[in-house]
């Protein structure tokens, strides 16, 4: 059994990737929720959602996120109200944010929730947020401290970063399931998606009992890297390195998650990063791993439970 | 200044008519809430936007509920994820839903949310709930008593009613606005528009403040009757009257409106009911009392208004 942690786009691929080739009781995948925020009086929960649509095989290409064939009907009444409308959310993905605040409101856990929404969608590979307890991602720039959404959505990334805090992932615990994953007695090691590491990975890591786990693993951990040729495939991670004062490469990467990592996948064009790389005393498979299609993700996730296989 | 009482499709289409020949500041609309309910964590207020609907030009005419050009794209998810789907909420539609739910949790009250989601669609005359506390109408029937939207939605109206209860309505006080019409000096008289009497009518008049200013009033107040040629020109009121014992026919809204009207406005096609309705004091005006156009609603609006001046 294997475990998955995730967010954003890459994140999502990689762990639909990986659902390719492991039953689902051979994969636990962990879900970002430090984006998650309260929006039009709806809990909103980006990560969760792209990973759920992604599995589903309903997400949206051209955007990153939301589903495909959407329509923008309650968008427009919105803004004829002059309403919020800074945070696009279309009809088919509302019910997701309804049935979501719905569930909540009626006393369920976001675990409990994001089941029962992933089975409503056919997905059989569990789908586990790293917390029920609130965990909020909050930016600090030049500006002073921005919620996530503000930072990344209204202001389209546009600040400088300096870092970032997670509030209340100090005191969360573990969704139910994860921590068992961990523990368990079939579990054959964790791969780290390609997703943003300070803020897709961040606040997965900074749940005391999860980073724990890992620092204290007897299985093997690698990270795929979501920079490749310098640049982040989607999303700020290039730009917040460079802000914070890194070199965007698989090599920062690596130092970023030094003690919680055995190996790290990447790209072929990041080849001549791998001596730097393993002089830390972190192995390195460089491979395709740019995810253009299915097959890309099913080929990509089976070299890197290779690569676990090989680290065990 | 005239004030209308008005619930579901027939008594916004006269709210209407009379927006056409009020000034904004002439006319102040009175809207049922007993319909109101809690669904997939919204609060939903039929009456409400069946009255906004028809006076910013968007209903629906086929539906009598609802924003015309309407699309699923919620509803359709949610069905694929066996949701709640009996009460149907379209893309457009659930903007009001989602935008009033959201007020609501702020803090503010429900004539407050109403009259930001009416300015939102350009209307200036005053809508406002009989009452900003809730009142929540229960039906009785054989099978026991069932909440409003189980009997009229879910059950489409097929059990017998015995008699109809407005929880909340005894200590309701009326919505910022409404008393004080009742007893503005520039007040003139009040129409109830051609809505259910029990249903739509009744949870206004339960409202003791509301009931007692029509009780004890000084302008005249007719009745225009939803009743025509012994049926209902939409919804279940010709099918309750049957039930409670009463043919369905003006004489029976006259006599359930006893006491609180001077005159009733009625279809020709009923102008034999008029001797029978003016023994009992109440005065009658029989002219075309169906409003299938704009046109229809200014001109029974106009009728209406003029038959009020007569009665003073």
């Amino acid at each position: 059994m294997y475990i998955a942690l995730a967010g954003g786009v890459g994140g999502a691929k990689l762990a639909h990737g990986l659902s390719l080739v492991l039953h689902p009781e051979d994969l636990t995948i962990v879900v970002n929720t430090g984006d998650d925020f309260d929006h039009l009086g709806m809990r909103i929960c980006p990560d969760l959602d792209t990973v759920m649509y992604t599995l589903a095989g309903i997400a949206n290409p051209e955007t990153g996120w939301g589903v495909r064939d959407e329509t923008w009907n309650f968008m427009a009444a919105l803004e004829r109200q002059n309403g919020e409308t800074w945070f696009r959310l279309g009809d088919r993905d509302l019910q997701t944010h309804v049935s979501r605040s719905c569930g909540l409101s009626d006393g369920q856990s976001l675990s409990e929730v994001t089941a029962a929404l992933a089975a409503g969608h056919g997905i059989r590979h569990p789908i586990l947020p790293a917390s029920d307890d609130e965990i909020m991602t909050m930016v600090r720039t030049p500006e002073g401290k921005l919620p996530f959404q503000d930072y990344f959505v209204r202001l389209q990334c546009a600040p400088r970063v300096r870092s970032f805090d997670f509030v209340g992932a100090a005191h969360a615990v573990p969704a139910p399931g994860v921590a068992e994953a961990f523990a368990a007695a079939a579990h054959r090691g964790t791969v780290f998606c390609p997703s943003n590491p300070y803020v897709s990975m961040g606040p997965i890591l900074a749940v005391p009992a999860i980073r724990q786990a890992i620092e204290t693993r007897t299985r093997p951990c690698v990270a795929v890297s979501p920079i490749v040729g310098g640049v982040a495939l989607k999303g700020p991670a290039a730009k917040m390195m460079e802000e914070l004062g890194h070199a965007p490469s698989p090599v920062a990467i690596a130092e970023q998650y030094r003690g919680l990592i055995d190996g790290i996948v990447i790209d072929t064009a990041d080849a001549t990063c791998a001596d730097a790389i393993e002089k830390t005393g972190i192995r390195v498979l460089a491979t395709d791993a740019i995810m253009r299609s299915d097959a890309d993700r099913e080929r990509l996730a089976g070299e890197t439970l290779s690569f676990l296989t090989e680290l065990a």
